[in-house]
């Protein structure tokens, strides 16, 4: 365990945080989520200074995150619309409203959760791609990977 | 969707980064997950000033997701250990984690994860907790809650 924790200055966590750990940023995924694309839309949803929502969205940009097109022509209009690597992020987006309507929502969830493919109120939870069983913190082991490896070497 | 996206001001996901989504902050859970719990060591992996690293973990002993427990008498020394609502967030580190291997890590993954219960070597995924099956941005639909209708209200 001690060498993977010295070893955490390289994680993929840490990396992540780097680019979707900052409170706007998340808040604007959640909208691109909701299907909200529109500047001016996602600026009244989160009441968020202009020049800030600009700044977000262009650092969403450059990461691969986002991708802006244009929608309209005279006068240009743009919208951001989540990649296939944005929508990766949705696993993340969905444990954090999990962890919020459990422990921070005693009215119950605000928003909840239909699964197309079965039609039930679904309720996602996290599990292991070899035997489908539950992941918990206390059932997993964590080793050195290969990156790290290389990233010591 | 849109009367969703405008509630959305009072969602989990906002709270939870009220409590969790900050840089550091995020990175000390980590820690903690892979079972480091004094202050000294938390200090030394992260390269975080001290007043800094005593500011966010008492701020997660407030909000209920670590404790502070004494491990010695003379001089009186501490650990931080997470609580059951700590220990829930466990997904959300690994579906990050998830993530940064994905798109940030061209080495392969720094840290893998073993599935105690099968023994494999694991990815872990999100699936429906009605048939099982993979919950993925494009198969679910989102609807107003209880939460948001008794906050509405």
């Amino acid at each position: 365990m001690s060498e993977i924790a010295e070893a955490t200055y390289d994680c993929s966590i840490a990396k992540t945080l780097e680019v979707v750990g900052e409170r706007w940023t998340f808040l604007i995924l959640r909208e691109a989520f909701l299907g909200v694309r529109r500047f001016d839309r996602i600026q009244s949803d989160l009441g968020i200074a202009r020049n800030i929502l600009s700044d977000r969205l262009g650092k969403l940009v450059d990461k691969g995150i986002l991708e802006r097109r244009q929608y309209q022509d005279r006068p240009a209009r743009y919208e951001y619309r989540l990649t296939e690597k944005g929508i990766d992020l949705y696993p993340v987006v969905v444990t954090m409203m999990s962890w919020g309507d459990k422990h921070l929502a005693p009215s119950g969830p605000p928003v909840t959760l239909t699964h197309n493919a079965c039609g039930e109120h679904t309720h996602p939870v996290l599990t292991c791609d070899c035997c489908g069983e539950a992941i918990h913190a206390r059932n997993v082991t964590p080793h050195l990977g290969p990156g790290l490896v290389k990233s010591a070497a």
